[in-house]
């Protein structure tokens, strides 16, 4: 400020008006105090004053891909919360790594966040406890937290499976596969289970290869779906475990003689323009998000209690890739 | 750290060296020094540290919408650049409003990033110029800078867009129209420049009820190209001015008994599943995203010089539905 003073030839209380918008500067001076502000690079220094008061009126976001379609409306739903308490949002992605999500949280964390909103990739949150006892408000999104508790926002995935997977059977399925992200991903452990218990609860058996778990890369997709197809006791129909699956399993059915069902966790753009057009289990990740961070503001606000588990519903949408009959297969 | 030496019972210079990993403490003390670094929720004062060192390693990406699928490999490919930096992407929307662009820019810049890449939603960046003097590296991406000299990356909008009208006339139309976004936008202006060269370059008049500029929500696009194909004059292809357009253009076209022809600006997932495959003028959104980040750091590095403007080729991909011919309307 000084040195505005100087350059602008005028008095620091002047500066500090001009700074300050008030009133008793003649439009002139104003104007020589701005360009001094302007040729000297002049800034508020706001991490100064953020350090004062204890609050930087940011949150974090962890994400597992900044790239992945679903994390879209996701992130965009917590940003508006955020932006809703005069927060800047800060995000990153853990690309499914543990170490790399723990690194990033803790980078936030170091950066004072108020709190954090978090997609995990890891199996172990003992990480957090530190920040966690020292204030640093935490929700979890889409998958709970593991080995500490805190609060969650899920979609029901084990229900919405078991009611993709019914739904084939009642369409005269026998032979159904299933292919799903990693094992240790608890949105992926849910979808198996509810399609276990949906084949349980039809008696009917589930052969090894009908399943295959890990990562939903095109190639990995690929090979497994094209092996449930060509093997031995073929599929008729495939419940595909999200939106990352179910697009390369799209890709796969394309290019088939036979018809195959086919049902999809997560909807997907054009997934009703396409030929047939895709039936789906819907899960609201706007809704996902915006739930989380409002959870979040509301700890922020002082809201104590336990940690809570709130389960949004999914919804099947019918669209005809998921009413195919069994192929007859002569 | 007092808090934590008196609740370990210990002296400060064992807990520092605990905090610092250096030698000279058994086991037991160390053990007892984390666990009351655990109860206390000490935490390292990164934020001071940063003040000191006046280094916060975070760049801040400002971009349209976090939701829409293009800033997706974009926002990825910064993080990339970012991280191989030792640097944390913090990242918002200006949900293309001038006045929350710069209220984020500003944002970021009070949080002290070392550098900014910006999608721009304004059409005057003279507010940037006390923290470019202050020394903020800034590499605009997708589209320029207004009113102030700055680095940028930019997709050739110009001649990608010539080449798909030209592709269009190549197939025998005549009657082509164009929708694009709101007209202040450097990209929409670009690719009507585009469009209306290729136009005259053939020889053929431009109709203005054929040229749709606006927001490209569905509504708004949906009615334009209803417009422009039960009008006076019916257009035989369209050509959309992003993915957002392309995708409510392949729904209103699917609804018609006559064959339309359709070039996108913009490669989207499926749009080679759709019937029929949707022909598009690709830009590679990963590039653009690493160009900027590395120009960025550059200047970070200390690279002088004037500011650089660099321009990345697109490609037009062919797939039906821009190869269709004008519909015969007998």
């Amino acid at each position: 400020m000084k040195d505005v003073a100087a350059r602008a030839g005028v008095g620091l209380k002047t500066v500090s008006r001009v700074v300050n918008g008030e009133p008793g500067v003649t439009p002139d001076t104003e104007r020589r105090v701005r360009e001094a502000i302007t040729a000297l690079g002049f800034r508020r220094n706001d991490s100064a004053r953020i350090l004062r008061k204890g609050r930087t009126a940011s949150i974090g976001l962890v994400l597992e891909d900044l790239a992945d379609p679903f994390y879209g409306p996701l992130s965009r739903a917590v940003e508006e919360v955020a932006r809703a308490h005069g927060a800047l949002l800060i995000n990153g992605s853990s690309a499914e790594d543990p170490a790399r999500e723990q690194e990033l949280v803790l980078a936030l964390c170091a950066r004072r966040v108020d709190g954090l909103v978090i997609i995990p990739a890891g199996e172990d949150h003992r990480y957090l406890e530190p920040e966690l006892a020292a204030g640093v408000a935490t929700v979890f999104v889409d998958r709970p937290a593991a080995r500490i508790e805190a609060d969650a926002v899920l979609s029901d995935c084990f229900g919405g499976s078991r009611a993709a997977v019914a739904h084939l059977i009642a369409h005269g399925h026998r032979r159904i596969g299933f292919i799903g992200d990693r094992p240790g991903i608890h949105t992926a452990a849910e979808r198996l289970r509810g399609y276990r218990t949906a084949m349980a609860e039809a008696g009917l058996p589930v052969d090894p290869s009908w399943i295959s778990l890990g990562p939903t890369d095109p190639d990995r997709v690929g090979a497994a779906a094209r092996s449930m197809l060509d093997g031995p006791g073929p599929i008729t129909a495939l419940f595909a475990g999200n939106n990352r699956v179910t697009v390369t399993a799209v890709r796969v059915l394309a290019g088939r003689t036979l018809p195959v069902a086919l049902v999809g966790f997560d909807d997907f753009e054009l997934a009703d323009l396409l030929s047939p057009a895709v039936t789906v289990v819907a899960q609201d990740a706007a809704r996902l998000g915006r739930t989380a961070a409002e959870m979040l503001f509301r700890r922020l606000d002082g809201a104590a209690g336990e940690p809570r588990r709130v389960e949004l519903p999914t919804r099947l949408i019918a669209r005809g890739s998921g009413e195919i009959p069994p192929a007859d297969r002569g």
